[in-house]
């Protein structure tokens, strides 16, 4: 018997391949990390042709991001606001994770990673390699060329940012401590920018 | 037959009845928060004498930290640490905790909430009320007696504290995102301190 269209699953069919083929892509991603892991290993593991990977999700990053719901390709938005300057990065960068998050489903990865976060799951596995290989290597090389920081020191500024900006997503979606958990971005971006900011350019000492 | 003895249990029997304790605390304090939760109670739920819980864990606040595997009372310590001024307050903090989460099993409560973050568990509940009931008012009330700040600025001041705390938590004994999860103690004081002296005294604009 067909499995029964689900709802906001593109005119077509192959919903279930496209499940299949996700399923896979996340065992995959998680064993072999996401640079060994590839488009064709995938498509084995999920018993379909290489092309049908490629129609449903463009290239291994497109499929990456599909496999870990993200709504948008962090490593491309990421790029252009650390291309626009060091000048007020830490304010835009707070500004875009508390949008993102704030849609609906924005903050599911976020709490799919905490649900592994303590045992060695696929999604534990998963954000640690979009963390490590995407999201801070962006944000590092944008920094690093934004302002000649070397690439170790632009490495550490980028995951203190990422400790703050975990620590603020963990209290306001995930424990819901007030009153972090209830006041509007505008005001979180103006308490928590200045620490990004200092953590990019201010002295580490 | 009498289950065996386990390592590092008090001379004297009765583990099986504390670990019965333990388990009916948790349960009792997750389903009825610290403040209405009583040793009457805990200890029905466990079939045993009040007198026995008395005996085994002191006070309601030795139960909830034996019950949480807390290393030492978070209270205690954090109200000693706020009472000598906020002068240095943001380096005696961050200290505190690396110090406490370096300790073997120290980082154990705050993975076992990381375990129920994303759920409704017990272990959630719990922390929830920790950070809720004990560890943020102990903070913000040794914030306004040290320098007149007032009480709703406390809080927000102590909650943005502990979000940054979190988020070095996750990254240092959680994610293990590098470098901050070698880099030693002192470095990561003299990174977070002055984050945290913002947080806690600087101008919130």
């Amino acid at each position: 018997m067909p499995a029964a269209r689900r709802r906001g699953r593109p005119v077509g069919g192959g919903g279930g391949k496209r499940e299949e083929i996700l399923a896979a892509a996340r065992r995959v991603f998680a064993a072999e990390g996401f640079d060994r892991a590839t488009l064709r290993t995938i498509a084995g593991a999920a018993q379909v042709d290489p092309a049908m990977v490629r129609h449903y999700f463009g290239d291994k990053a497109g499929l990456f991001r599909a496999a870990l719901h993200l709504p948008l390709d962090p490593a491309q938005a990421i790029g252009a606001i650390v291309a626009a300057g060091v000048d007020g990065l830490g304010e835009r960068i707070v500004r875009f994770f508390l949008t993102v998050w704030d849609l609906p489903g924005g903050i599911s990865p976020f709490v799919a990673f905490l649900r592994g976060a303590a045992g060695h799951d696929e999604s534990r596995t998963m954000l640690q390699e979009m963390l490590d290989q995407v999201l801070f290597p962006t944000m590092a090389k944008g920094l690093a060329e934004a302002n000649g920081t070397a690439p170790e020191e632009a490495r550490l500024r980028v995951v203190m940012c990422g400790t703050q900006l975990v620590g603020l997503g963990m209290a306001r979606y995930v424990i819901g401590v007030e009153p972090v958990a209830s006041l509007p971005v505008d005001r979180l971006v103006e308490l928590y920018a200045p620490t990004l900011q200092r953590y990019l350019e201010g002295p580490l000492t």
